[in-house]
């Protein structure tokens, strides 16, 4: 089953995907909903960042090659399972333009990455039932300005500038994410492909963790992290994160002031 | 005026103050809201974290002795105004427990601080109408465990397990910061008092900087941070922070397995 969430009216609903069209509803897919009497065209419907989160969870560092990247770079890897934060402010659909500030540096990059959607509410989750809270997957594109990132006090515009966050299309409930394999494309040119769970902690290693000392609810999102490393953004790009079993992330590039 | 959430027929609700009575509201008091025809006694009711906010925004290293702490250990001074963040999950509003858990080293240390409650979304702020869109403040009680904060790749447990954010005991429209002074209490003894303009950014540096890339919106709250070192917590300790005009925010401390 595919959920989306779309301007409809002139306000954001969650909807149900079904062929080519979208079906509003009222309530929300994680508890009680009801399909209003109506269908749009989904070829035309403005589709926004799937779910707005109470928390936005990322973890990082957690692909054989980016970490090697990274640590080259002076990060350190991780020994367990972590989290990082992203805040909702940054979040936008496909198709959305990424805007990059007039005064950003040039070195900012994209990490294509696989996205869980929780689904309950749920503490001290064991790699036995870590998977039930799972409702579905979508697919985040986790834009870093390097620069900021290196010298800021902390990651804040370096990963929170509004815009930064590209999430959807839509969220899917069922995917084999043992099959599922990223591809990364940059202006057309496929550019990275990876195996979802060649990863070094999988969603269950991360919800374990973070069980232990936090609550999650629904409508929280995961961001599982990218393999490989990105060449720079520049006004006019445009970055494609295509997950089989999901669909396509796409997502125009503008420099403020271009 | 005071706005308060509280326990209402078992469901969280917000409220307005008055003397020793609550009026539960519809709606909430960001937009449209209505009184309900009903009031509640303010003693016994239970008092939960006044808001859940969208972006949960704190900055830090943001007073003189506790920057010069925080540099002693380590850290480097900020050079401009900035946020880090947190998460909802672990508010809770006055009274409620901080709970350690078991495993936690017993490096765990409190700030009181003063948080700005946002009332309009907006963006590119200054410093001539940054203040327009705070829509009132309450206390917020910065919870840290010291030796996670220092080996984790980046803060999560260390300041976000459940129960480190108390945050309370209500929000009041209508504060003279110029006059504001916190005073610290551990186990009823005062530990530390200050001035919060103290603070080496102030409530509009910050919303200016980060509105100059981020859209704050109704309901997002900004912690501003305390003033000096706090000695570490342990099982049946209570801290208070209570700043004039606004009011007492106290919460026992338990340790898991005690």
């Amino acid at each position: 089953m595919r959920w989306c969430r779309f301007k409809y009216n002139d306000h954001p609903s969650f909807g149900i995907i079904e062929d080519d069209k979208i079906i509003p509803i009222t309530g929300s897919p994680f508890e009680d909903y009801q399909r209003v009497n109506a269908e749009v065209e989904q070829n035309g419907a403005e589709l926004l960042a799937p779910v707005i989160p109470p928390t936005f969870y990322a973890t990082g560092r957690n692909y054989p090659e980016h970490l090697a990247d990274r640590v080259a770079h002076g990060s350190t890897a991780p020994k367990e399972a972590w989290t990082g934060y992203r805040a909702s402010n940054a979040l936008v659909g496909t198709k959305h333009p990424i805007i990059i500030p007039a005064d950003c540096p040039d070195d900012v990059e994209y990490e294509g990455e696989l996205v869980a959607v929780i689904g309950k509410q749920a503490k001290n989750l064991t790699h036995d039932n870590a998977m039930d809270v799972v409702f579905g997957y979508t697919i985040g594109n986790d834009i870093s300005g390097m620069s900021w990132h290196k010298n800021d006090p902390r990651p804040w515009r370096s990963k929170n500038t509004d815009t930064w966050k590209p999430m959807g299309p839509w969220i899917e409930t069922d995917l084999d994410v043992s099959k599922a394999v990223a591809t990364i494309r940059h202006n057309g040119k496929d550019m990275t492909e990876f195996k979802i769970d060649s990863w070094i902690f999988s969603i269950a290693d991360v919800l374990v963790a973070i069980t232990k000392y936090m609550t999650v609810y629904p409508g929280d999102i995961l961001w599982m992290g990218a393999e490989g490393v990105s060449p720079y953004l520049k006004h006019g790009d445009e970055v494609e994160i295509e997950i089989n079993g999901i669909g396509v992330l796409t997502n125009p590039v503008i420099r403020e002031g271009m």
